[in-house]
């Protein structure tokens, strides 16, 4: 007698939300297929650090196999979703097609420039490892340029550096360059005068972490104009050319670099899911997280739509890491005739680091910043990475770095 | 009164030759400018590893700027030397040009085919980082590709991967290649079957190691073997088309991977240096190490021919680095009207590493082979690498892979 055939779930993206779905079927009684067009599991909160040279990319990035290769029920797959087909129940892939029974969209976000293409095509984005390596080159090619500039207003040029976007991405960049230009950088290039440096920090509203209490906005403020850093509220970017950032009201700053963290958007391939949506393209869910029309599919993380008190969730990793866990285990509900489970929203908390012993914590009721919210940021954040290795060698990075000053990672591996 | 200026020593490459050079003369009374196009020292030996996917690029590389901050003298300058005007004194380099009184020229090693453009245009070839990231990159690949190959045929081919040369580049990597396929990937991919899997060396001479006495040639031959390594001596490669590799004599090894570690010629830039040099482009220097028509300057390491028993000395680390003493040296016997100092070569030996507890080491009268010699080739090449945290890091990574047999950097960065 043949054995039934198990459901099969696929699973799109390996990001936060992906693998915690995996893991909580890992031993329901499903096939699970776990695709992503990248081979590994990539830690974003830390991609900012790649960005300014403090880690290197596999500190960051773990391979999706590894992380699967003890749940006999998971296969991974490396491909490209390039449509879905949700009446025939078939994904379609850059290298081929999979049927499913379930599935799971956690296709992550990618930046949002929100119509504005002169940035999109001039600037820098940091959503991706790819990203995230090719603005460390560019901001260690700037000085190596400048070093040799003997025009002075071409040399401020190139060493003007602009982030746009006050949230965590933006402030935690912008507070890493400084530390890497004025603490590392500056003792090597004896004939730059680092004076000349600048670093923009540029928010469209009147404050930096919005989600943040009052006395923890502020300390962050301080803190950046402690490090040198020109914090611009208020402030709005139109266009950039290469050369030239224009702001709103017609201010023109020359810069040769403007790194762009102001905001994010689902993942394209939402675009071919036609299903309700908002308007950066999330996919609206019910409150079991199904899109309504197919039940047999999920949309978790930033992917997804969940409005609680009349506005959406946030779209950070929390989010979807609980909605991974609700989600997976609705499938499970589902296979075995019992009642759904709702998700509900846990609010876990804000933390973003500057730099140095400098940290905002906002969790509950605990307002924390300096020294020990710095602490506590490190020790999160270290316990977050995927294993034992990752978490030893950033370790080491970091404490090295925090004792001799130094980033390790200062070397131009492409132009 | 004006102080007399300095005499002006430049130094082009930032290889093992080129920052010996610098150290010799970091405290002698002359200005130094190194340049190089990238802005990192390699450690080249270890590029295999990364190629591998054991070690990160930052494991190998490490800033210029960092290692000469504290020589008061130097300069560094990140461009690459297109032409140098030899009457005038002049480098011509892609963003600018640089007087000199005198020159070191130490551009290292490029990659030589033989003139088999069809392997230049479709094999990799295995000198910079970005090609052994190119090449990382590449194997992961295929075995993604193959995992979801149905044609039999096509997966052969996906996973067969030939190394051509059997110097200390070539079983390395042969070596290290087999240790990561089936030590480390074949826990991941449970609908492969790994005895698809083929890896080939390629010799067209009679042996591999030439340079070393016969039994640890036939160690070497040996350990290969038990790595499932085909061993193919004798052959030589006629054309690849990046699909079927042919041999000499009509055999076609259909593949999708060939690393092209069979030769080695002077950097291309030693075209445009119109003095004598032999077929591979090195530069005839006296036993001073200079261009006889131009004793103002010096050649050294794999851009130099220095002649020893009618023969031109190998081209390695230990010859660039024994070079770049004597010509740093006889720059300021010249300036202090010294007699200069002859090169003499000093054979320290050579050892390679076929994987773990196997390595020939033959140094004078010592051959080990084994166990012993390869702990002591992972010591030498540990105290080799440049500053405390690298070689903390890579001794780190290295304990980990040997007791869990891991490989961390399984990364696609890039297709």
């Amino acid at each position: 007698m043949e054995d039934k055939k198990k459901p099969h779930v696929v699973i799109i993206g390996a990001g936060f939300g992906g693998m915690r779905v995996t893991r909580t079927l890992a031993k329901a009684d499903v096939e699970v297929t776990l695709i992503d067009k990248h081979n590994y599991h990539l830690f974003q909160p830390l991609l900012y650090q790649v960005a300014t040279a403090g880690l290197s990319v596999d500190d960051i990035a773990y391979s999706a196999r590894a992380m699967v290769r003890d749940r006999k029920n998971v296969i991974f797959r490396m491909g490209e979703m390039t449509d879905v087909d949700l009446e025939q129940k078939k994904v379609i892939l850059n290298n081929g097609s999979v049927n499913y029974d379930y599935l799971v969209l956690a296709t992550g976000g990618t930046t949002n420039y929100f119509g504005l293409e002169s940035l999109e095509k001039h600037g820098f984005s940091m959503k991706t490892l790819d990203e995230a390596v090719t603005i460390r080159n560019h901001i260690l090619y700037q000085f190596e340029k400048a070093a040799f500039e003997k025009d002075p207003e071409k040399r401020r040029s190139l060493l003007t550096f602009v982030v746009v976007g006050g949230g965590p991405t933006g402030v935690e960049s912008a507070g890493a360059l400084s530390e890497l230009i004025h603490l590392v950088m500056n003792k090597e290039y004896p004939n730059l005068n680092f004076k000349e440096v600048r670093i923009i920090l540029v928010e469209a509203s009147d404050k930096l972490f919005a989600a943040m209490p009052a006395e923890l906005r502020d300390a962050a403020v301080e803190t950046l104009i402690r490090k040198y850093v020109e914090v611009r509220l208020c402030v709005q970017v139109t266009n950039y050319d290469g050369q030239f950032l224009t702001l709103k009201g017609g201010e023109v700053i020359p810069t040769h670099t403007v790194i762009w963290a102001a905001g994010v958007k689902a993942a394209s391939i939402m675009h071919k899911i036609a299903v309700e949506k908002d308007q950066i393209q999330r996919a609206i869910v019910n409150e079991y997280l199904q899109i309504p029309e197919h039940p047999e599919v999920f949309v978790i993380g930033d992917s997804a739509h969940f409005t609680l008190n009349d506005r959406p969730l946030p779209m950070v990793a929390p989010v979807a890491i609980q909605q991974a866990e609700v989600a997976g285990k609705n499938i499970i509900n589902v296979l075995k005739g019992r009642e759904l489970v709702k998700y509900v929203y846990k609010n876990l908390g804000n933390m973003a680091t500057i730099g140095r012993n400098a940290a905002v914590v906002h969790i509950g009721r605990l307002k924390m910043k300096g020294f020990f919210a710095w602490l506590m940021w490190s020790l999160v954040h270290i316990l977050r990475l995927i294993d034992f290795r990752n978490r030893f060698l950033v370790f080491t990075k970091w404490v090295w770095d925090y004792l001799f000053y130094d980033r390790l990672v200062r070397i131009i591996t492409r132009q």
